[in-house]
C-alpha cells in the first residue's frame, strides 16, 4: 500500500481542523480582558503546533456516513485536542520535562504550581467544549476518558521499579494513558456522523487499537531514537523505573539479568547500572517482538474499518494506520 | 433569630448526606481491584471528614418545592463534594500545605506529583457523577465552575505581591474561587427540585452571596484566629503576598504604610517586614469593615430566600446563613 503524506491524509478535514485551531485560539483570547498574564500563558500552550491527530480522527470518523462535520463535531474535536493538551501539561509537570516538541514546557517556564493550575483550566475548557455536543452519552464518555487518563498516569507512577508488573498491567495502563482518548475521538466522530451501533463499535475498536499501537511505538522510540527526534532523552522511561513493553518482554525472557539487577538496586546505584540494563533490553530481541505486537494492533485497527462504507475519509483513517506503520519499522 | 446547631440544620437531608458519603466511599472501593495503592490513597483523601456544606446546600435546595431528593439529586450533591475535594488537593499541592483539617495532605504524604494526579482523578470522578443528572444544562454549569475554580487560583497566584489589585479584582477572584461552586450547588438543587426560573435564580443568588461571605470570613480568619483553629498558620495569605479584603481595605485607606513597604520590598527582606504589615492591617479598622461587607452578603443571601415557599428546607438554608454570621462575629 502506498503511504500517503500526512497532508494528504488530513486533506478531507483540513478546513475543519483550521476551525479547531481557531477554537483553541479563542480559549486564550477570551481571557485577554480578564487577565492578560493568563492569556499570554495559555497562548504559549495552545499555540504550540502539534500533529492534531486526535481531532483529525474525530473529524474523519464523522465523515464516514457522508455527512459534513457540523458545529457539534468540530466542538467535539476541539474538546479532544484540549484534553490531550491538558494531559501533556500535567504529565510534563510530573515528569519535570523541560521541553515538548522543541518548546519550553509550562512547568519549566513558570514553575510546577502555575502549570498545575493552567492544566486544570485547560481540562475545564475541554469539558465546556464537549457540552456543546449536547449529548450526555458523549459527555459521559469524555469524563470517563479523563478518569482513564489520570488513572493511567497514577498506575505508571505507582508501578515504577516494580519487577512484578505484568503485560496485562502494561496493556491496561496503555489503554488508560493513550488508547482511551483515541477511542473516544473515533467513537464520538462516528456517533456525531450518524453511524449505527456497529459503525460506532467499529470506530471505537479502530481508535483503541490505533492508540495501543501508538503508545507501543512511542515506548519503542525510547529505546531506539536519537534524543532530538523525540524531544526527550532516550532511556527516559527506564531511567524513571517505568517498565514498558520492550523492558517487560526482556525481563520475562530472562535475557536481561542486568535489568533485574538495575530494578533491585539501591536508588543511588541505579544510574551506573542503567546503561547495561538498557543495552540488554536492546540486545534481547525484545524490540522486534514489541514491534510485532504494535503491527498486530495496527492490523486490527485497519480490519475494524472494513465494515464501514468505503470513502475518502476511510482512506484517510487507513492512511493514519499506514503512517503509524512507518514509525514502527 | 435563634441559631440552630449544624446537626439540626442538616436534619432534613441527613439521610441523603449519608448516601453522598457512601458514594464517596464507592469511588475508592471501586479501585480496590484495579490497584490497591490507588484505592488506599483515595480512601485517605475521600474519607476525610468535612462539613459537607456544599452537598447539603444542593440537597436542601432540591427540597424547597416539596420533592424528596431523587437519585439524580444525590449524584449531583456527590459531584459537588468531589469537585470541592479535588480543588483542595490541588490547592494544598500548590500551597505546599502540610495538613488540612488536622490530617496530612496528599502532597505532604506522597509528594506533589502524586497529588496532582490524584486530584485529576477526583476531578474526573466528579464529572462522571454530574453526568448522572442527565442534564446538559447542569453538566455545562459544572464544567464552567471547574474553569472558574482554576481561574480563581490562577489569578490569586498571578496577583500576589501586586499593590495594584483592586476590590473588583478581589471580588471576581472570590466568585471564581468559592462563590461559583456554592452557586452551582444551590442552583442545581433548585433545578432538580423542580423550581421555576425565578426559584432557580433565587437559589443561584443565595449560593453566590453565601459563597462570597464564606470566603471573606475565611480571609478574616487569617487575621484573627489561632493557628490550630483553622489548621493553617495565621498570616499565611499575607505571607504569600495574597491580598484579601482586609489587606486591600487597609492598603487603600493609607493606614498601613508598613504593608506598602512590605509589598515593595525585596523578597529576602519581606519576612522581617511581615509582622508590622500584619499588625497595621489589624489596627487599621479594616477587619471590622470587611466583617460588615461579609454581613451585607449574608443579608442578601437570606433575602434571596424570601421568594421561595416557606419550608423546613428553607429554614435550614437560612440556618446556614445564621451559622456563617456566627463565624463573622
Amino acid at each position: 500500500m502506498v503511504v500517503q503524506s500526512q497532508q494528504r491524509i488530513y486533506a478531507p478535514v483540513a478546513r475543519d481542523l483550521d476551525v479547531v485551531v481557531d477554537n483553541l485560539a479563542g480559549v486564550w483570547s477570551s481571557q485577554q480582558t480578564r487577565h492578560a498574564a493568563v492569556a499570554r500563558r495559555l497562548a504559549h500552550i495552545l499555540a504550540t503546533p502539534g500533529k492534531r491527530v486526535r481531532p483529525a480522527v474525530t473529524l474523519l470518523a464523522s465523515r464516514l456516513w457522508g455527512r459534513d462535520p457540523d458545529d457539534r463535531t468540530i466542538k467535539m474535536a476541539t474538546a479532544v485536542e484540549l484534553l490531550h493538551i491538558a494531559t501533556l501539561i500535567h504529565d510534563d509537570t510530573v515528569d519535570s520535562a523541560d521541553t515538548r516538541r522543541g518548546r519550553a514546557t509550562a512547568s519549566s517556564l513558570w514553575g510546577g504550581n502555575m502549570a498545575v493550575l493552567l492544566g486544570d483550566y485547560v481540562f475545564a475548557t475541554s469539558a465546556i467544549f464537549v457540552c456543546d455536543t449536547n449529548s450526555v452519552r458523549l459527555i459521559r464518555r469524555f469524563a470517563e476518558t479523563i478518569a482513564d487518563l489520570s488513572r493511567g498516569e497514577l498506575h505508571e507512577m505507582l508501578d515504577a521499579w516494580s519487577p512484578g508488573v505484568t503485560r496485562d498491567d502494561y496493556f491496561a495502563r496503555v489503554y488508560d494513558k493513550t488508547a482511551s482518548l483515541f477511542s473516544t475521538a473515533a467513537e464520538s466522530g462516528a456517533v456525531l456522523g450518524g453511524g449505527d451501533a456497529d459503525g460506532v463499535e467499529a470506530l471505537r475498536s479502530y481508535g483503541r487499537d490505533m492508540g495501543i499501537a501508538y503508545q507501543i511505538v512511542d515506548d519503542l522510540f525510547d529505546f531506539q531514537c536519537a534524543s532530538d527526534e523525540l524531544g526527550k532523552p532516550v532511556g527516559h522511561d527506564l531511567g524513571e523505573g517505568v517498565l514498558t513493553l520492550p523492558s517487560l518482554i526482556a525481563l520475562h525472557s530472562g535475557k536481561a539479568p542486568g535489568l533485574e539487577e538495575y530494578l533491585a538496586a539501591e536508588s543511588s546505584c541505579r544510574p551506573s547500572l542503567l546503561p547495561e540494563a538498557y543495552a540488554q533490553v536492546r540486545a534481547s530481541g525484545a524490540l522486534s517482538e514489541a514491534r510485532g505486537t504494535a503491527e498486530e494492533y495496527l492490523d486490527r485497527a485497519a480490519a475494524a474499518l472494513l465494515s464501514v462504507p468505503a470513502s475518502e475519509a476511510r482512506e484517510s483513517l487507513l492512511g493514519l494506520v499506514q503512517y503509524a506503520r512507518l514509525r514502527v519499522s
